[in-house]
């Protein structure tokens, strides 16, 4: 098995753009081959990963994009695994390097959704649910992520204002990242006075629709030394599923993907949860990252508002979560998310993240999954 | 490097399908857990093709499938390559099985597009071309290969009776399947006298619009020895690109992507065009088959249509191409096409095939691809 690392990292703003699916897929992927010094002949696939390039006209997003960095005889791919798909894709670009079919490969996400409106970008999102038995009832997500966070509530010693406190430090911490969709400082009595959206989440316990392209270099550490610039190494791939419907898992305060996938995710890399100094995970409502920062292993069943209570997630505490601003604020175009993650560790990890820097920081994690968890990848990253 | 092998194959009907989406994909996935002789929980994560799931209102397709088979547990995901999304899944699938990642996988293409209607059908596939430069103009496939056609005609000694040649023999081959969408006799005349839908192609030069799911099971060749079943190599694996604008192209008598594939399956497999015996080809119109099998390299460039016109392609001739109907007869359930086609010659290699048995063939190839080649994957596979 080759080493596999990440070389180089572009991502456009996140956010409500007016370029095109294309233009912004192509800007993030020369962003990544600029910051990896290499050129676009380098390339022997791409990767790409999107959900509703329908939404933008463009399907078959692949063969455009290769062909707008001229280099159209490369092969391509699309990789859908709804909100998750970013991660999964990275994960198949992964096996590939690592098995030796290519030495250097571009994995680029994209959405672009805002322009279609809220009501089509609902509806639509909704069919990443098990439509037949949660869609079709008439539950979108964030009705799904209710009933997590209600029997959360239910169960654990938990208030509505620790879910709150999960928004607060993500903006926070996208405050410091440039290019995050909220940029905007939020209070607890903010999250708790927002419309309610679906009882016991409001607007700012949601992560926004958002348009966005993000991109990495993904190659044998071979070709990455050959290269010269600043890479890191990737050093834990694992997968796992859920039932598909939330009706169909015995307990609704656990995301069992999750735990599959970072159980794997630690072993091949040789570490615990313990070991990480940052992670990067999928807040798409509130109540999402408390449940992840549990099923990764950093705080026991029931102990993820506590931790977020007394402080030990924001940045440079116990264990920075997010420091991106995460979906919540830096914003969640569903095709790029989890490339996107990949961006904030490859940035953290080569000291380019500013004023959000994770001090002394050697290993981060990505987390990302599709739907409320019904698929899942985890990656573990280590400094060189 | 593992060996990998097809242990089962299975298939619905191709045509007009009443059931769900999610139906046929796991009727298809079912029956290729039979012919394997495996048990579901063998699986250890599901390759899902598919390219309009939103048209019947289920995206994030690979958990509900693993769901509905009762291994919810495990990993999955989607691949998208417009018309040739079948074989790139089956590629992926290929590579993590030959890398040692799995040892067994679920590969399952499905399509479920004829309750939409021509027209949207027609609209969103126009998505699958290079949309900026192609589908804002006007033009969607069957113009794009009737341009195809024209340049065939006007470069080669070619007629228009040549190209429905095809459709007859296709036809001829289709009747024998029992899965196949249009199981009818037709004739030159027929061709020749049915509608025009973009000069010099007529209605009976184009596949169908079908729904279909296909699905087979992927194993090292030490997982299928122990399980006992009939089974297959996969000895060569290639893919390739091409501009994804047909503008953008230097010829548009030849398909780059599908020579660039070809030729590295060939390579891989360690055979030339000479050696095999039959070969299931992207016949999306009569004029794409003439092309591919010059690409392919059974023929010169500009003597396919003779090949033709003197019978070197039909069934048991020179070389046997299309003997499932190919997507002319067979159909063309778009997502599931490239995975139909490994069954087609799962059923040839391991004497499943009835009436359109292939004699003494030992190598069977699949071709298929995306838009008009834009994406290409070949596949070289053994018997045993």
């Amino acid at each position: 098995m080759e080493s596999v690392c990440v070389l180089g990292a572009g991502s456009t703003k996140y956010g409500r753009l007016d370029d095109s699916i294309v233009d912004i897929t192509v800007q993030a992927s020369a962003d990544a081959i600029d910051s990896a010094g290499i050129e676009p002949g380098d390339i022997k696939a791409g990767y790409i990963s999107n959900v509703f390039g329908i939404a933008d006209k463009q399907v078959h997003l692949g063969p455009v994009i290769m062909s707008n960095l001229g280099i159209s005889d490369k092969p391509s791919l699309s990789i859908e695994s709804a909100c998750g798909s970013g991660s999964v894709s990275f994960r198949e670009a992964y096996a590939n390097v690592a098995a030796g079919f290519y030495d250097c490969l571009l994995v680029a996400g994209t959405e672009k959704v805002t322009h279609t409106g809220t009501e089509w970008t609902t509806t639509y999102f909704a069919y990443c649910s098990d439509f037949f038995h949660e869609g079709s009832a008439g539950v979108s997500f964030p009705g799904l992520f209710a009933s997590m966070a209600r029997a959360y509530l239910t169960e654990f010693d938990a208030t509505e204002e620790d879910f709150a406190q999960v928004a607060v430090k993500n903006h926070n911490n996208g405050i410091l990242n440039p290019k995050a969709h909220l940029r905007k400082k939020i209070t607890i009595d903010d999250v708790m006075s927002s419309a309610v959206v679906a009882s016991p989440l409001k607007l700012y316990d949601c992560c926004p629709f958002s348009d966005g392209a993000s991109a990495v270099i993904l190659c044998t550490e071979e070709f990455a030394k050959k290269v010269g610039g600043d890479y890191i190494r990737v050093t834990g791939s694992g997968r796992g599923g859920s039932p598909a419907a939330l009706q169909g898992r015995e307990h609704i305060t656990t995301i069992p993907s999750t735990v599959l996938a970072s159980k794997a995710a630690y072993k091949m890399a040789g570490i615990t949860a313990k070991d990480v100094d940052f992670a990067e995970v999928h807040d798409c409502f509130t109540i999402a990252e408390v449940v992840d920062t549990e099923d990764l292993g950093f705080f026991e069943k029931g102990k993820g508002v506590e931790a977020v209570r007394e402080g030990k997630t924001t940045l440079n505490s116990d264990i920075s979560i997010n420091p991106s601003g995460g979906l919540k604020s830096k914003g969640h175009p569903i095709g790029a998310t989890g490339v996107g993650q990949v961006v904030e560790v490859y940035d953290q990890l080569t000291d380019q993240a500013g004023p959000r820097t994770v001090n002394d920081a050697h290993i981060g994690i990505t987390h990302n999954f599709g739907a409320t968890g019904a698929s899942c990848a985890v990656h573990v990253f280590e400094s060189v």
